[in-house]
């Protein structure tokens, strides 16, 4: 496997504009965000009052909603003037959303600390059956876009993404995964459904499959970018800017690139410290500190980002088609962001 | 609220050829039934394993698949000949699967007794998660069904059994609960799902809205029927001829008819029983007979099974556009067999 030094894929000359790539894509779109979040609220109630309330713990806590803002900047690159997309949006985020719902439902002994997830507030089963009540608002509203075509792009979406789901309760504590398997779980739990928030624009604007098969790549190397980069900054987020907890992973034992490589990378008593640590989950004061200086002498923080900008070059390519525009600029920022957000 | 004495609803005279009903309805459908099961296993199957191990679980217990014959005996009702309600009774049973699957996590001090839920094997993640995989899997059934109408149909029963159930958690303990909100409960969480199963098949056989609602409008107060008799069950089944523990409602505390009755025609004392072991939930060796007990003397669970009668005689109503065959015999039989299996 290449193990490209650090710079080189994407010039960094951007940096500065990039971290401004999300405003400024949020002002070209905010009227039609203002429309999603006004869906979002209408859809998301209910006469049954724990609903909204749980649900909106989780949607009002201030992400950036870029799944949506993806849809919306999707359908600006192509000049769709039409209002399906809006819907489309909404049922996008209602799937992350209930997706992480039930990822918060964990068993007693894997609580995360640091973080208070919706069913330590409220219980598993009610976290469980709103999440199943906001993927069934968003199959609705997926419906009621009368296009077939965008129901089988994401029904298909919601099952790759269990799949990907379960796959990676499989690999869980497997020091053995290697990149190919892990790829393949953080495509289909986090890549397809940025691939499927761009080209339900395509479909519903009827722009050809060319323009469908262009918005898909890009969503879905942006997807991959945006989860190695996440995997690299369980590592070294710096949690008074990012308000991010630092090792969640390595509490959970998930198995993520970082650790693969270092792993491979290590010496047999390096090995035998991720063995203790992420399979055998014994961990004591320390390890995750012991961790982090591991994955620093192998550089492999920096190489998995370093693999992110190789997707991200990927998702840039594929908006080549288009011509030049403010959406497409937004875009391009995007993805440069989504990289970024790493220093 | 009337309070209607035993057996003056639906005669009791066909006793005997109802319990035959199920089997009578099963080989007029055996062929089809063979297709769904078939369709079950592709659909269910996965290349990570522990999907089809886990939903294989529920799948296979060797359940009736009511609701799947309940598509196949409606499509035969009016002699539709094609092949799409095939799939569609596949994704009304992975829906009832899913939700079971979702109903078995729970939170560790609601761990039910007396039986062995999928997430105490697996545990509750991945329990979640192929649930997830099975409505994902659904709704991919139905997209192939190409129909709007059918999507429609099914994608609103889903929100509506959840919110069903959520509904029923928050109504949980809660002595006061009314019966009209015990039916919009159970109506929600059991008979839309009858009904949407039935529903289908009038819709892919192009009958018309008359033939929609009267199947509809069957699988809706036969869905009641079941339920009703499903919580009078929960505190007299003939353990050995059920192999269904009696008590569980009890001992988690929910709220069902024949207790919403006994709490109403109590004395004080009775009502003061009712709160400690049911809302408080602070339940001592012997309650539960004492529960039994105060049921028996105001006779609710049998005025449950009347309540049950009433909306069996609705059903077989509903059915009285069609002319007579093999299929309204066996449908009309069901009814009787859902309500006499409390005998």
């Amino acid at each position: 496997m290449s193990n490209p030094t650090s710079g080189n894929v994407i010039s960094m000359k951007d940096h500065k504009a990039n971290t401004s790539a999300i405003d400024m894509m949020q002002s070209l779109i905010a009227d039609q965000m203002a429309e999603v979040n006004a869906t979002i609220l209408k859809r998301m109630d209910s006469p049954v009052s724990l609903i909204p309330e749980l649900a909106g713990h989780l949607i009002s806590s201030g992400g950036k909603r870029l799944r949506p803002m993806l849809t919306l900047a999707s359908a600006q690159l192509i000049n769709y003037t039409g209002k399906r997309h809006i819907g489309l949006a909404t049922a996008v985020e209602f799937i992350h959303t209930a997706t992480l719902l039930h990822d918060d439902v964990v068993d007693e002994s894997k609580l995360r600390r640091g973080k208070k997830p919706a069913n330590l507030i409220w219980g598993n089963q009610p976290t469980v059956l709103v999440g199943d009540f906001l993927f069934s608002r968003a199959f609705e509203l997926m419906v009621e876009s009368d296009s077939l075509k965008v129901l089988k792009i994401l029904s298909s979406t919601s099952a790759i993404i269990t799949e990907g789901e379960i796959l990676q309760l499989t690999t869980a504590n497997d020091l053995a995964t290697t990149e190919e398997k892990y790829l393949e779980v953080i495509t289909a739990k986090t890549a397809v459904l940025f691939a499927a928030a761009c080209e339900v624009a395509g479909v519903v604007a009827e722009q050809g499959e060319d323009v469908e098969a262009a918005l898909s790549a890009y969503g879905k190397y942006l997807g991959i970018a945006f989860q190695l980069v996440d995997d690299a900054l369980d590592y070294n987020a710096d949690k008074t800017k990012l308000g991010k907890e630092i090792g969640d992973d390595f509490r959970e034992g998930k198995i993520t690139l970082p650790v693969i490589l270092a792993y491979r990378r290590g010496t047999d008593e390096e090995r035998a410290f991720w063995k203790r640590t992420m399979t055998q989950l014994k961990q004591e004061d320390g390890d995750l500190g012991e961790a982090t200086k591991l994955l620093e002498k192998h550089g492999t923080v920096a190489d998995t980002i370093e693999r992110a900008r190789h997707y991200g070059a990927m998702a840039k390519d594929a908006l080549a088609i288009f011509k030049e525009s403010p959406a497409k600029k937004a875009m391009l920022g995007v993805v440069d962001f989504c990289i970024e957000r790493a220093y």
